[in-house]
């Protein structure tokens, strides 16, 4: 069957920026849970019902809940619930979502659902990476009184977010560590122009002006802050609890940030592209 | 004579910054304008009279006055006049300001003072190119909805800001176009990396989504902003009046801002150093 | 034990410039085996038996024999038999070597001794990735009768040597094209600034001025050779047989060039400190 | 008038590859002095005759000449003469060349033909500023022992190729310090992403291991190659006689190499186009 029209039921503005992307090559879109101020765009916010009924793909957002009842909707002024009834109005659709086992665990109903978690994907990670990256650079530039170029910046970890951040950072004219846990990232990062350390010796590194973290671990507990982060700013991008010791920073007078969810707030336009391509990538190879 | 001490009378933070830097390199410092709240800093706001009498140097602010009668200062809960008693007190100091021939415009007395304008120096405007750079960066970030990696980014001019900007926006990923009105100019962009397009054809480009204009001549008329920026965010760098017409932007639905003095906000303690490097320059060349 | 002495046994000048590297860190070096004109050394060459005798460490070369029976030794005038005897002689020592399971499958007698595959090893692959890519680079230029900067080059793998020749030649000015099988790597590719292509699509590209294989299969056939690469210069660097279809390329008269182990013959001196480190990682972990 | 048909008397291959691509832009081409063997063209070498009769505009060669009498011509078994009745044949032409000067003081008959300096163009000396820092890192490659990657590389002198040379340094890897005279030039060197040095002070730079000199002026002396280059490569690019004390580089054992006229050498085709470039400019200016 072609694929012709495409429902987007609750999420942020990259939802919309993923219809309209969407909608400029040509398929028929349907918006639910828009209804509340959100820019100008082309389409109209509708029922629930109505987009599902006639759209031949359902898009649900990222995250697909933050209550486990409820879409995550934060533009539409009623909840749309996220029930067996819903369920079985996907029954002939492809669902495109996030959080598949968290639905799959909801009810029964949902394994009727032919769901793709396309925020599982790898090339959506390594996409996002580039906006979460620019994301944390925004936020450097706004709290660090000196420029980034010239400054003394600790990546740590070595991951998608790690291997973008250094690049950028190295593009902008800073002096870039970045550490990692295994010996041939360590050769890596040096291969690449930038000064590896291992993860293991943080504190022995001194005059860090700004801190990136992206491992989900406690790597920069009191002591580490203590001895080369005194006078950083610190901008954890792990997921939570994150990867600092906020407490201990506030102690220490570190300005200490925990920079979530980025690309959905940096680059909402990106973002939508990132997540219309995967779903087409995963059209592709149904 | 070995100069030993410094006051800084009026300007915003980046004076605070200079006098921190030199204070850690021995320098006793005196501050005179800044006794309302700007931050931390370990060093108490006193007189004019004061500041001048212990200090071996003056150090006046970027710019040196905003009406003409008064030193520009911001932080000042009280004027400082900017007349002939205070040329008078600075008779047998090195006077560091911005504006020195507005200075010796305004009275004979002036010209019995020992002035050393900083912020006339070469090399002090390169390295405040480099945080202008940055700012400007700051602000897209802050305004686009895309990333700038992979957006398709307009820097038009090709002198100090213009070569800082089109590097480190290649740097963080982007399609850069420079655009230059010198043949050899837009060879060297080529060779540099960047995609070079002569000045007068600007409005053959299209589906931008980033301008930098550093360019002090209108060269964004309505034409040029309708065929290739009406997507675009347009950020000009150039001093009043600017090289876009604001006007016609706001008519095409355009984003247009006029983003001025970015050094000293968006970076004061790399500008404070940047004027701490250059008077030291000043004096070892004296 | 405290190691203190390094036999190195067979070899090329890799081995002499790992040998001088330790030397000047404080260790007693003893070479066998570089008997023949091999440049200026701080060490005379040895016999086998006086240099195994006084050493806590024996250092094997890269690759250990090209005949099964005899050390690789080019710079020797006498072969230097990999038998028994020889393994016998290593009982007490600490050996570094490349091919241990070559080595292992020799006989019974090398199960004794303590073999360390420095060669194995994933950084000293990761640090020869730079000597590769700079060596392919070394290639091109002396090859292509063009300037690397503004050439259309295509890099077909984006694994160690994949990542670093990508970087290198986006660094040099090349428009550079990096294929590879996953669509996370080509996201990356993307995220890191280079133009992602499917190697499964390697026959839609056109134009190319310079291929370098990494992927060892045969991905360079004769149809994408003669669609897109027929004005190239193709520079393989998969081991034998390598990815690239000899015989059409030279039917079709495209410059083909097979160019391997090139770390040892373009930058011996970085070879053997990579072989050092390499070698001092595996005793600090020991 | 429009131009049709281009005669290119004498010259190296890039001569023919300026030729090869007007050809491709549907010029007519004559070529003279071309009929030793020089590789695979389209064109046959006739007379300078038959070729100037024919065209409507005449390229002649870099150099012009060697001798002052005959145009330079490696590929020409009979001299070409360059006397009164080669500027005679020339009256209606437009003529293409480089040292003009040179050509106007050999006879009065000079004077008569319009003759148009393509290698006195800014844009042509900058775009082979590109050819000659790639000739100068493959000279680099082939002579070292190490990676350009991790080596400390140092560019005396901030012009075309100091600048087009220091950038593809960095995008290599290796650590680049570059010397300039100006402080404004130290503060972009700086701004770029390099390490700035005062030229007067090279005595004071330690274990460089490639120089690279681009400032026709004796700058490395014995006392600044005895402290800092001594186990360096030392590549001279300066004209003759250059800017390295030979005689004291050779007595103090350093490899030093006098590099001269690299685009035509190292990167024909690309320089060919770089003629063919300048030379529509300047048709297009005219």
């Amino acid at each position: 069957m072609k694929i012709k029209s495409f429902a987007f039921i609750g999420g942020d503005r990259r939802q919309l920026y993923a219809a309209q992307s969407m909608q400029s090559e040509g398929y028929k879109i349907y918006v639910c849970g828009f209804d509340k101020p959100c820019g100008d765009w082309s389409f109209e916010s509708v029922s629930a019902d109505e987009a599902i009924k006639n759209a031949d793909c359902i898009v649900l957002p990222i995250p697909l809940t933050r209550d486990g009842s409820t879409i995550n909707a934060p533009y539409s002024t009623e909840p749309i619930k996220l029930d067996d009834k819903l369920a079985a109005s996907f029954s002939d659709k492809r669902v495109f979502c996030s959080m598949k086992n968290k639905l799959l665990s909801l009810s029964q109903q949902w394994k009727q659902v032919r769901l793709y978690d396309y925020f599982a994907r790898e090339e959506l990670a390594v996409e996002n990476a580039v906006a979460s990256a620019e994301g944390a650079i925004e936020v450097a530039m706004r709290e660090y009184e000196g420029t980034i170029h010239g400054s003394k910046c600790l990546v740590a970890g070595f991951g998608r977010i790690g291997k973008v951040l250094s690049k950028m950072l190295d593009g902008l004219g800073a002096d870039v560590i970045t550490a990692a846990r295994k010996k041939q990232d360590m050769s890596m990062i040096y291969a690449l122009g930038y000064k590896p350390v291992d993860i293991k010796n943080l504190c022995d590194l001194r005059d860090i002006d700004l801190v990136f973290n992206t491992v989900p671990a406690l790597i920069f507990g009191a002591h580490t802050l203590a001895l080369g982060c005194k006078n950083a700013i610190v901008i954890d991008l792990a997921s939570a609890p994150g990867g600092v010791d906020f407490d201990s920073a506030q102690r220490l007078g570190i300005k200490a940030i925990h920079a979530l969810s980025l690309p959905g707030k940096v680059a909402p336009k990106t973002s939508g592209e990132i997540i219309k391509n995967t779903i087409f990538n995963m059209l592709e190879e149904d």
